[in-house]
C-alpha cells in the first residue's frame, strides 16, 4: 500500500488522540452527548496507567504493604517475617497488565460505541488529524466540534552524557520488569521514586535512593517524605538527600552500572531507575499546524480547552495540560471536557462554568487527592499549608499524631503517622488535608468529599467516625483545632 | 467504718454516673465549661469498651483479618496460609486492656480535672446522688447542675432455664477469653454475634452460629448479612439460620455444653456465646427516687436530656438512653450533652439546639456510622433503603459490585464486596451508604462526610477518588446513579 493513494478522510464529531484512561473516558462523556467519536492510539489502548504505571505499580507495591502490615500483628508477624514470593508477585503484576495487551479494552470502546484508528495521530491543522497507520498510511480525520488532547506524558531524562547507552529504567521499566534486580539505585525524590524504592526493596532488592532535593516527596506536607524516608531506611534502602548523580555508564551491556554521585563517589549497581520528573508528549503532534508550539504543556481553561486557538474547537486534557499528573484527575477532566464538548455541540445552553459546575474542573486547583502507596502510605487533598499561605489566605494547620488514635494502634503494633489538616480560618472549612501511615489510602476520600463539599468545620463535628477505626482521627484533629 | 457515720455530702455541678468512654467525654465537655465534675464508677474507669468490647475485639479481629488479605495476595499467600499464633494474639488483646487495669484512665480524668469517687451510684432523689463505696460506705453528692447516666448497657440472656448455671460466654467473656476453645457456639446474628464468630474461628475454634432470624446483621442492608455469613461459612463456620436454641444444659462444670436447637437436634460444644441483644443499666441507679421506672431505657430530648423530669436536671447518654448503641455515637452524645449542660448553666444564651447545632445530637437519626470488623468489613452510615422508604422518604437505591472496582482487584485477588448509596430525589443529598468488602472501614467516613454535610450529588461529582484506590467505588456509583 502507498499512503499517498491510500489517503482517505473520515468525519467524526469528536475526534481524541490518545487512548489512556483520559482519553477514553472523554471519548465515552462525548459519545454519551450523541456525538460521533474516534480515538487514535498508536500503543497500547488502556494507555500508560494501564501497563506501565499505576496498575502495574500498585500490583508490585500491594503484597509489599500487606507483609508490612502483617508483620506488626503479633500471631502473624512470625509467618509473614521472610522474604515475599517475588516471582509470584511479578505474575500477579502480569496479570493485572493482561500481559500487556489490550483486547478487553479495545471491547470496551466498541460496547461504547467509540471507534477506534490505530496509528500515530497529529494535527493537521484546525479540526483535521493525520494518522500514520503501522503499516505507514497515513489516514485523515476531521471533526465538526473537537479535537481532544489526551497524549498524556513520559519519563523526562537529565541531560547526563551517554546516559540513553546505559539503558537506564524509567517508570516503564521500573513496572514492567521481569526480575528483581539485586542492586537498584532510584533517582529522584517524587512519587515515582518512593513507591518504586518501596516495591523493589520490598521484593528483595538492596535500593540506594539518589534525591537531588532534602527530601522525598516536595510537593507534600514535609512530615510525608519524612515519615516515608525513615521507613525506607528502616527496611533496608539506603535514601541519600542532597545527591546529584553527575555521571552514569555501564561498560558492558546487560552489566553493572556505575553512577557518579556530586562528582566524586561512585556506586555500582545492577540498574537505576530515573524517576525525575515527566515531560509532555506534545513534540511531534502537530501542534506548530494550528499555531501552538510543540513540546510544550497546553494550558487550558477549566473546561480543558486550550486557551490561544481560534475558533475553540482544540481541547487537552490529563497529564498533557499540566494541571494534575494524576490518572484520577485526568480522568475528572476528560469526564468534563467531553460534558462541555457535548454542550457546545448542543448549542451551548447547558453549559455550567462556573465553580463546581458540570463543565468547570474546578477541583484541579481546589480539590486534587492523592495516594502515594508507599508504606507508610500517604494520602493528600488540596493545599498544603504553605500553598495555601502562598495563596493569601489566612489559614491554621492543625497536626495529629496518628499513632495516638486508638484505631491505629490496634490496625498494627508501632502505628506511626501525621495527620494534618489546613482551615480556611476566613471560610470556616477545609482546604487541605494529609495523613500519612498505614492505611490511610481509603480514608482520603473523607477529606476530599469535605473539601469539595466545603463543609463547615461546625458541621464536621456531626460526622462521628466510627469506633476504633483510624479515621477517628478526625474527631482528634477537630479537637485540637478547639484548642 | 460504718457507713452511717461516715456519709458525708460533697457538692459538685455535675455528676456523672459511669466511667467508661460516654462519662468520661461528658464529665470532660463539663470540665471544660468550667463546671465542677464528678464521676462515679463502680468497675474499671474506661468501662465497657476499653476492656471488655470494642477494643479487645478489634485486638482479636485485626490479625485474623489481616491474615485473611494476606492470603488473598500472590507472594505472600503461601506465608500466611497456616494458623496464627493464638497465644501471640491473646497476649495482644491483653496489653490492649492493659491486664484490666485502669490506672492510666485515672490519670486522664485527674489531667483533665475530673473527680472520682470509686463505688456504686445511686440517684437518691433530685439532683443527688448516694455513693456505696466499695467497703460498704456510703457517701452523697449533689449536683447544682446535673447528674448524667451514662451506665450503658450489659448483654441481655435469653429466659432459659438453667442457663446461668451453664456458665455461658457474653460479650465480656468472648472478649476476654484467656484460651481457644475447640468447639464454640455463637447464638445471636448481630454485630456481636459475627464478630466474634469471626475472630474465633479465625483464631482456630471451630464456630457454629445459630441465627434464630433468616440472617446476619439485620438491621444493615440485607448484603451485609449475605456475605458476612458466605465469608465465615467459607472460612470453616457453620452459620445456622432459622434456628432456635430451646434448652442448654452443662452437666460437669468446665465440660461440655450441650445446645438443644429447635426443640430437636442437640449440638456439643466447649463454650457457648450468647449474643443475643443488651439490657439498660438502669435497674439498680435509683429511678425510682425521681418518678422514673427502673429499668428502662431512658428517652431523651436532642441535648440527651432525659424527658418527664422536673427542672430538667437528668441526662443520660451513651446505651442507656437507646439511641444509637455505639461507643462512638454514645460519645458524640456526650460532647453534645456535656457542652449543653455548660451553655445552660451559663444561662443558656449560647444554646444551640436547631438541627446540626452545637447542642443537638442531630447524627444520632441522621447519620449513625458503624463498623462491623468481620471479613469482609461492613461499614455503614445513615439510612439502609429500606429504612429511608419507611420515612417516607422518595430515594433510589444505586448499588455497584466493589469487586468490579481496580482499587479493589488491586487490594485483593478474587476480591468480593457490595456498596450501596441511597440518594435522597427531593433533597439531592445521600442518605445512607453502606460498603461490604475488605478494607472498607477506613472508607466509611467518606460517606459520613457527604451524609452529614449534605453534598449535593452534583458535587460529589467533583470529590474525585483517587486512583487505584476503593475508594473509586463513589465514581461508580455517581455513575450508575447518572444511568
Amino acid at each position: 500500500m502507498n499512503a499517498a493513494t491510500d489517503a482517505r478522510t473520515d468525519a467524526y464529531d469528536v475526534v481524541v488522540l490518545g487512548a489512556g484512561p483520559v482519553g477514553e473516558n472523554l471519548a465515552d462523556r462525548a459519545a454519551a452527548a450523541g456525538l460521533t467519536t474516534v480515538i487514535v492510539e498508536s500503543e497500547l489502548v488502556g494507555g500508560e496507567c494501564s501497563y506501565w504505571a499505576c496498575i502495574p505499580s500498585k500490583a508490585l507495591l500491594r503484597p509489599v504493604i500487606a507483609r508490612a502490615d502483617a508483620r506488626r500483628l503479633p500471631g502473624l508477624a512470625r509467618a509473614a517475617a521472610g522474604p515475599l514470593d517475588a516471582d509470584a508477585v511479578l505474575a500477579r503484576r502480569d496479570s493485572y497488565v493482561g500481559g500487556w495487551k489490550d483486547d478487553g479494552q479495545v471491547s470496551w470502546l466498541e460496547s461504547a460505541g467509540i471507534d477506534l484508528v490505530r496509528g500515530f495521530g497529529r494535527l493537521d491543522g484546525p479540526r483535521r488529524v493525520a494518522v500514520t497507520e503501522p503499516d505507514g498510511a497515513v489516514r485523515y480525520l476531521t471533526a465538526r466540534h473537537a479535537v481532544a488532547v489526551c497524549t498524556g506524558s513520559r519519563a523526562a531524562l537529565p541531560g547526563l552524557p551517554g546516559l540513553a547507552e546505559t539503558r537506564p529504567w524509567t517508570s516503564r521499566e521500573a513496572t514492567a520488569a521481569a526480575a528483581v534486580p539485586k542492586r537498584l539505585a532510584v533517582v529522584g525524590g517524587g512519587v515515582v521514586a518512593a513507591e518504586m524504592a518501596t516495591a523493589w526493596q520490598g521484593l528483595g532488592s538492596l535500593v540506594t535512593v539518589l534525591v537531588r532535593g532534602s527530601g522525598l516527596l516536595p510537593r507534600l506536607e514535609p512530615f510525608a517524605g519524612e515519615l516515608v524516608a525513615r521507613a525506607l531506611t528502616e527496611s533496608g534502602a539506603d535514601v541519600r538527600t542532597g545527591t546529584s548523580v553527575t555521571a552514569v555508564r555501564r561498560p558492558v551491556p546487560g552489566g553493572p552500572v556505575t553512577l557518579t554521585l556530586d562528582g566524586r563517589e561512585e556506586l555500582e549497581v545492577d540498574e537505576v531507575l530515573f524517576a525525575t520528573g515527566r515531560a509532555p508528549r506534545t513534540d511531534d503532534i502537530g501542534l506548530e499546524t494550528v499555531g501552538l508550539t510543540p513540546g510544550g504543556w497546553l494550558e487550558v481553561d477549566d473546561t480543558c480547552r486550550v486557551r490561544g486557538v481560534d475558533g475553540g474547537w482544540l481541547y487537552a486534557a490529563g497529564d498533557v495540560n499540566h494541571r494534575a499528573l494524576l490518572t484520577h484527575q485526568g480522568k475528572y477532566q476528560a469526564r468534563i471536557a467531553g460534558a462541555a464538548i457535548g454542550a457546545r455541540a448542543a448549542g451551548g445552553a447547558g453549559l455550567d462554568t462556573g465553580p463546581w459546575g458540570a463543565h468547570a474542573a474546578t477541583a484541579d486547583t481546589a480539590a486534587v487527592p492523592q495516594v502515594v502507596f508507599t508504606d507508610p502510605e500517604v494520602a493528600a487533598v488540596g493545599l498544603t499549608a504553605e500553598q495555601a499561605e502562598a495563596e493569601g489566605r489566612r489559614v491554621r494547620a492543625v497536626d495529629y499524631d496518628l499513632g495516638k488514635v486508638s484505631g491505629s494502634a490496634l490496625y498494627a503494633d508501632g502505628y506511626r503517622g501525621r495527620a494534618r489538616m489546613v482551615v480556611d480560618l476566613d471560610r470556616g472549612h477545609l482546604v487541605g488535608v494529609t495523613f500519612v501511615g498505614p492505611a490511610v489510602g481509603e480514608l482520603l476520600h473523607s477529606a476530599t468529599v469535605a473539601v469539595v463539599g466545603e463543609v463547615p468545620v461546625e458541621r464536621l463535628w456531626h460526622a462521628v467516625p466510627a469506633f476504633p477505626t483510624i479515621s477517628e482521627v478526625w474527631l482528634r484533629l477537630l479537637e485540637t483545632y478547639r484548642g
